[in-house]
């Protein structure tokens, strides 16, 4: 087989064979092919696309082109989530817990943040101590034994798809359906779930921007977790907004335990018992109203609270954070941004605020850059609400205090304000199984 | 400025401006943008194409991106010309004779062959002691006291194209208007004739196929040497059929010697008048038709026959072979082609006839192989002209004996038969100048 036959093929809008995609899978994984004509085949799919079955062949190619994680040997249902990423979105810090409490056993790899996208590996190292590389057989007893772990990836996962994920990166191909979804789902795969739910994100904030596009990538993920055997669905959720108020790696912790305790923000509470009653119903675990209700009762209770504490304590973290929050230290430096003017938030530009938040030193630019986890923003208003002049609309903490001008004139400009209040769109806007499209 | 944002803005189908094409073309020579990102901007190019603004801003950045061939120490009018390639294309060892014959000054860098496309460098050295590699110094003499040179390129020309053109070749982006256009005419536009003659093949055996993207292409390359300030017109000419009737590269200088003395076929003569008759017109010798018969009357007196001998003699050439091409090695061995039935050819796939003399020896299937500059075909019966059972279509010279039965079957099958005589295309479709498209 030649990469050249493959690019000009798919270049001329034909598609490719079961065959011809797993000789290019496993071609990317081993260094076979050269960076260019992969590059070129990326644009040449970016422009011609791939078919459904392209698309789940290609995926199972990828997550074969590597080590697949075995949970066999895990007692129950083993549950897995994936976001496609937004701003303020720490919904695995909550969700996760709310399963686990309620039975499942949360098998869960995450990777690190890059631009605004935050990574939960990132947010969960805030805490002290709180290990992210475990070995094999310690996330396997970890699960086993906690109901939860969740750590950086391990061992050498869908090898095929780290070598393209890192050449779209610089070829302008991110934005790829088929190469979103097969990326994502080759990844989810590999790792070894019997349930993976998808929440597909939409709005200024999120990678998709349209609610179409999302609803296109959503049936097609599920769709190829489904034909490869896994209970798959995707919940469409709303990243016109920040998710909750916090965003910043601390921030974003503190924020997820006030949320288990039922002090948190409604938005990021409802996102992640959804997520928690989806892993539930997909596990058998009956109708959805009982799956959301057993879901709720954890929080109520304590047993999701209790469940995070568990897997902190598990894997070295101090609880005392958990139990205080109070404690992450807080930066050097925070500072409002006030509002201009009395009215209404009309708009709030989600993807600059992630942004913002990054320029703190919240974020990475590039690979491998340091964080800082107490630098982020704490939101006090945002889309909807009501704001008079001269109140604080949000607080930027950094410990970097020549960033803070410009942060805080550009968080300004990330906001429209308008004198009537905006319609509110619904926050989860639809729950996509291998069945169709349920709106909620 | 970004190389990922440059691939952006032509994904998405914005057009470049002049200084980011600039900016590409020369990192694209000094090694300063990796190739993984060029080949996606290549892909992306493919696609979306280029505006006529963005094609020549780019052609004269490739033409910037080296050395620039400076032949103004050289008196009188210089003229080069282009064919964009075909089987059995020896025009140039026609045409530039007696163009220099006519009093013009031919600066000519010729490239190897590739693929099925000779080139004149190749077929110049299967003349015993022809030496294609001249000094700078060495060409501008030539071209003054000889009137004509044509030489392998020499120096840094154009080696953002060379980069591009290598890329091209193995991501399956090589059949792109814009990028066809400027990778000739950038070589064009650093080769530094006044006048340009190209010589835009369509049919079977060319790289555009079919008239009208052939006449887009001559469009095109008009354009931007015209507003590159140089006098540039295209004959747009059929190679549906092989041009004359030898196809390898001693076969083809013997043919021509042919044409020169009048003996030759009357396409390979029609088609190298023109492209002399082309030059002259463009240098002010006067209207076409008056330009038309002073290249005539150069073959018939001798006197572009004398050209070739002069030319051959400077760069080291024995003159004997010119004088008697029949001291031209033969091929070990020789055997006929035999026509299947009575009736008409019909049709010739001759790209597959240009592959299969490749295969014979005559050409490579990858940069930097040998050629056997002995081997070859000789067409007896092309498209139109009647055939009897048994009768010798064409003959097949190679030193390769085991090729040879592969051969024969492939040429059989290259051919189309018909009872009847199909219609005559025309040879010359076209002559087109900046005024618009003559038809002949």
């Amino acid at each position: 087989m030649r990469m050249y036959d493959l690019i000009l093929k798919k270049r001329n809008g034909a598609e490719l064979e079961a065959e011809e995609l797993k000789w290019f899978a496993d071609g990317c994984a081993g260094g076979t092919i050269p960076d260019y004509q992969i590059s070129a085949m990326l644009m040449a799919v970016y422009f011609q696309g791939m078919s459904d079955r392209e698309i789940t062949e290609f995926t199972v190619a990828m997550a074969d082109s590597g080590d697949r994680v075995d949970l066999s040997s895990i007692t129950g249902v083993k549950v897995d989530k994936h976001s496609t990423g937004g701003v303020g979105d720490k919904t695995t810090v909550v969700a996760m817990p709310i399963a686990a409490a309620c039975g499942l056993k949360v098998a869960k790899m995450s990777g690190r943040g890059l631009g605004y996208t935050g990574g939960t590996v990132d947010k969960l190292e805030s805490i002290p101590g709180f290990k992210t590389s475990l070995s094999a057989e310690e996330f396997l007893k970890n699960v086993e034994q906690v109901g939860i772990c969740v750590t950086g990836q391990s061992g050498n996962l869908a090898p095929a798809d780290k070598k393209l994920y890192a050449l779209r990166d610089v070829t302008a191909t991110i934005d790829s359906l088929p190469l979103i979804a097969s990326s994502i789902m080759s990844k989810k795969l590999a790792a070894g779930a019997d349930v993976i739910l998808l929440d597909v994100k939409y709005g200024s904030g999120s990678l998709m921007g349209s609610k179409e596009m999302a609803e296109k990538l959503a049936e097609e993920m599920v769709s190829i977790g489904e034909l490869a055997g896994r209970k798959t669905a995707a919940l469409l959720t709303n990243m016109d907004i920040p998710l909750g108020n916090n965003i910043g790696n601390s921030l974003e912790i503190a924020e997820a335990v006030q949320t288990l305790r039922g002090q948190g923000p409604s938005d990021l509470l409802e996102v992640s018992l959804d997520i928690a009653a989806g892993l539930l119903h997909m596990s058998g675990a009956g109708d959805w109203k009982k799956c959301r209700e057993t879901a709720v009762n954890t929080v109520k209770t304590g047993a999701a609270l209790e469940k995070l504490c568990q897997m902190v304590e598990r894997q070295g973290g101090d609880v005392r954070y958990i139990d205080e929050p109070s404690l992450f230290e807080s930066a050097a430096y925070c500072e409002p941004v006030l509002s201009p003017c009395d009215g209404y938030i009309w708009h709030m530009d989600t993807d600059e605020i992630g942004m913002i938040s990054v320029s703190l030193g919240a974020g990475r630019e590039v690979a491998d850059e340091k964080i800082d986890h107490s630098a982020g923003i704490v939101i006090c208003r945002k889309t909807g609400d009501a704001v008079k002049a001269g109140e604080a609309v949000a607080y930027l903490h950094t410990n970097c205090s020549e960033v803070l001008d410009q942060a805080k004139s550009r968080y300004e400009r990330a906001l429209t304000f308008a004198r009537e209040r905006p319609e509110k769109e619904p926050l989860i806007y639809a729950y996509i199984t291998k069945e169709g499209v349920k709106y909620r």
